[in-house]
């Protein structure tokens, strides 16, 4: 028997598959399953290779369909709602508000991706950024992939010098890879200024003035966004690039070593044999720095499909009390996932 | 008899055949005739459509190919040389640098195009920012096209409330349509900060600080910058407007009307019917304008293919002292371009 | 007065205007009127560029909108349909066939666009090869633009020495530029076989066998279909691209003189300055003839904005019996569009 | 000590990363070590994750480079040379027949990729389909990756009712994920009829009569083939289907169940957890087979970068003569990768 935190994945597409493979490598938690509705691809996959996670289904009249595949089912939702203290609910977008309501009813507590309403949580959430007003609350919501990179940066700035305000510019990757419900053929379609990004960044860290722009482009392998921050202190080249390598969640990369796109990190990744490529760190190209004034110019890529697992697990930490102390936390979450500064 | 200004285009591909029709265009110049090496795909139209520009040779070992076709040829390059007094060299980059020998020698003024390298010429010109700079000048090099229409927005700013500094992201094309030659497929390649636009914009208006990041994308029908500016007066958004709709080659577009992408203006200049679906006029998002403390943040949309042409025939205007004042220079480029305000 | 048919074209998008602008060229045809719902970017660009057809609106409520713009309204769609014979109906699929009710009741001809289901129409329409079965019909249906292309080229063959079987493979543009409601990113996606072209070819050639293999790509300038033909008779390669360089509506190019893409023909057609660089004819690489046994095996660009145009204007003779005999009517047609064998 | 066959691979890239897990998954072969020229990011992450292979240098000059960035070295080229039967040279097109000097000298076997040209081989070599042919030579090279697949799945409707002529369209991935130096934007680009793959079955079936289109689209995630086969006797779908579930290396799969793209592939090896997202197997899908009279069509998916993995290992078993039978041999490597029918 163990007294570790029992924790479930609800909904096991691009997000839910990393969250499940991002728990159960916390030494101080539990996966005990997964939910989800029918034989996606992801959980012919996840058969083809072992059933590594039981799987638990939304409606039990699937059950047929999973028999005739040889997919063997543990339970249904509730019924691992029944075993779990907390839930990451990496549904589509509206579904979690809905999920909501089963949460409450079970006594269960959730943390929400970033595609739900902000009313389907007590608190807007970010790891590094606001930890402490996590702790304790029922109901969490994480901040979109590239809201987390970005409030990674600016976070990490602040907290050396101060930021008055930024204006970002997002290069935004429309589709994930496979995706054939959404994508965009030789475009750059263009968004109203400011960008939610932006808005949501002022909401984590109310003290930072910020706008944006964003621009979707027709590519998969990760978003990019160029940075345009005021420090409250004046900051060098040198110092902005320390205070980025200090950070456990960001890599320094070099075009001239070959890091010449958002691509490139991917294909990185892929080279590591990290499992589905997966990268959790941002990085920061360090060529690409630049100084206007005293405002500073950065860029940095956000690998859109993994960047939230980290934070995410911070949530746990934060709504069960499991650390009151924002760096043991994210220094745990950080260890357990083999983060490290440096790089 | 005519006492017109003689001009030859030297170079009839994506840029020179929309000089020789921009030229045309001018009521008080003369096209004499294009330049060209071999029978491609550009000439073949031309010879198609009913041969509007007579062809002059690069290297008469050429002409049995154009014979074999029953495209017609007026005689040789320097032949057309002697006819002419200004030439625009539209030609691959490091080619223009070749034949300004042959320009010297003929004695004709010549303007190239951004490709080239600044030492090709005395000048590094932009029609709205420096066009005294160019009066009597012998030889010109024209801006990029995004530096082009960089400087259009940022001078008429400049004019109104003074600039201080300028932080860009360009989001570029990385072909135009048709390339064979070069490409990239889902990724966003990533070049050191400050690109060369950044660094070009000062050297033409050297009072401004600038500085920038660039982003290659696998698109081909314009680049999008993002630009963060800090005004030395405040200026609100409606004055901001104010300004740019009263240039008369920049047009304010609403992503509201359809304009959402950089692509919809490619497709409005198709529907327009204009040749080609060129567009001169560079876009501004009426959605896109926004503040951050005294910086505004705007975008604007540059049509690679045609962007540079008024700029170019401006330069025309300067080089052989035809208007001596900048505002009716442009102004006539503008009106036999039927470019106008308030678009 | 004029007792040349009349004509309305409703719906003013992709197909809608190029129906318009080739309806005006047809010297035996008047346009009396488009009609449309809302200022879309075409109806903009048709006001700023000179509205040089009258505009009927669907719904009297948006003509505030209108008039707010400048853009001149003449009536509504009902007043149209009383003074015209015939509609050329390019709505968005699913409307014809709710506009067909409007077009009995006040007995007026229709023809629709492939989109459409079948039902909507008496008989399933290609200019060239099924003329007669559209003669005084009162709703004729166009073949879709693969089709249309296809079909052109095999009816072509089978006209020399007949086809037996054809086995095709269809690479498919996924959007038409500027298109942001639709598109892929870096996949291929598949389509079960047959695909409906190849069902459709029967449908208009019953005599002939046909199946297919229909593939989704990112791009936006032509779909290409490879085509394994089986002929009643060897032909070999020079006969057959004497066959296709005899048909006005097929062009023979070449690899070899920069042909080299789907996109080189959107690019020619820019350069030869058609109105939005449209192209009503396929084209066939002369490079591109192979033989595999007796079965020749050849590929085709399909131009899918403007290839329809040409048989949607023969559907208008036949079911006007304006002409009785196929090649009269094809003929008329191709002259007034300027369309001739040997290119 | 061990008496397995001593393997090096030259060259780290694209193919050689795999090359080396390849061969180190065989459990009667033994890989001493790896060969490249400079830290390349599949180097970095060779490094960053452990170093499981030794690294030997093509030019001790670079070492500095490794030592600056700690990557252990363990010799140059040719003290590798010395310690190995075979080499598996996955370098540069055109490198390979430099290189074969070398392995002349050193009397080192090689097994060279598709990239080089055919004569710096004895011979020309499928595992499944000539394997007999590679017994005992010295210089092999294997067919490309399309070559390779294609051949897979003739070879394999071959073996049980014959083929006589196959015509085949390419829909070909122009770069692999992260290329900056090729690629294409919005066209589909057209090679002469026939393409080489064509040409290369008739080399290794000469039996079979073949011709082909290519062309190359914007994609990174792997080639379709559509084939349009005559079966020397009439082989029905459900037959067909048969001989490829019984194919080790041949994966048949439903569009229904989410197969819908070739990217669908790579992201299944993504969700696999296969490191890099490699997949051996082509794929067919279910729903892509038709009939054309007794002509089949089918379609294909080739996984660019690690299809050919199992052929170049059956070359080496092949030209060391490890085993003499083509199914043992073919069977031992699919067994070490763990392929095996019914997929």
């Amino acid at each position: 028997m163990t007294d570790k935190p029992k924790v479930a994945v609800v909904g096991y597409g691009t997000i839910g598959q990393r969250l499940a493979d991002g728990v159960t490598l916390q030494e101080d938690m539990e996966l005990v399953g997964i939910v989800d509705v029918a034989p996606t691809l992801a959980l012919r996959a996840l058969y083809e290779s072992g059933m590594s996670y039981d799987l638990y289904l939304v409606d039990p009249l699937h059950k047929p369909e999973f028999n005739d595949l040889g997919i063997p089912v543990s339970g249904t939702f509730e019924e691992l709602l029944e075993q779990v203290e907390v839930v990451l609910d990496a549904t589509p977008a509206g579904i979690g508000a809905k999920n909501r309501e089963l949460y409450e009813e079970h006594g269960v507590k959730a943390i929400f991706q970033g595609g739900e309403k902000s009313e389907v949580a007590d608190v807007f959430f970010h790891g590094y950024a606001n930890y402490e007003k996590g702790i304790g609350q029922n109901f969490l919501k994480l901040t979109s992939c590239n809201t987390t990179g970005l409030i990674r940066a600016v976070d990490a700035i602040d907290r050396e010098v101060g930021v008055e305000k930024v204006a970002i510019t997002i290069i935004r990757r429309v589709a994930d890879p496979g995706d054939t419900h959404r994508g965009l053929v030789d475009l750059l379609k263009v968004d109203p200024v400011p960008n939610h990004q932006a808005v949501d960044l002022m909401n984590i860290m109310p003290h930072v003035d910020a706008t944006g722009f964003l621009v979707h482009t027709p590519i998969t392998h990760g978003h990019i966004i160029s940075i345009v921050a005021t420090p409250k202190k004046s900051i060098d080249k040198k110092t902005l690039l320390d205070v980025f390598r200090a950070h456990p969640r960001i890599r320094v990369v070099r075009i001239a070593d070959g890091f010449n796109s958002n691509t490139s990190l991917f294909q990185y990744a892929r080279f590591l044999g990290n499992k589905r490529a997966d990268m959790y760190e941002i990085a920061v190209w360090e060529e690409c720095i630049g100084s206007s004034g005293d405002d500073i110019l950065f860029a940095i890529n956000i690998p859109q499909e993994a960047v939230t697992i980290p934070e995410t697990i911070d949530g746990v930490r934060a709504c069960l009390s499991m650390q009151m102390d924002r760096l043991e936390a994210v220094g745990l979450t950080n260890k357990y996932l083999k983060m490290k500064a440096g790089r």
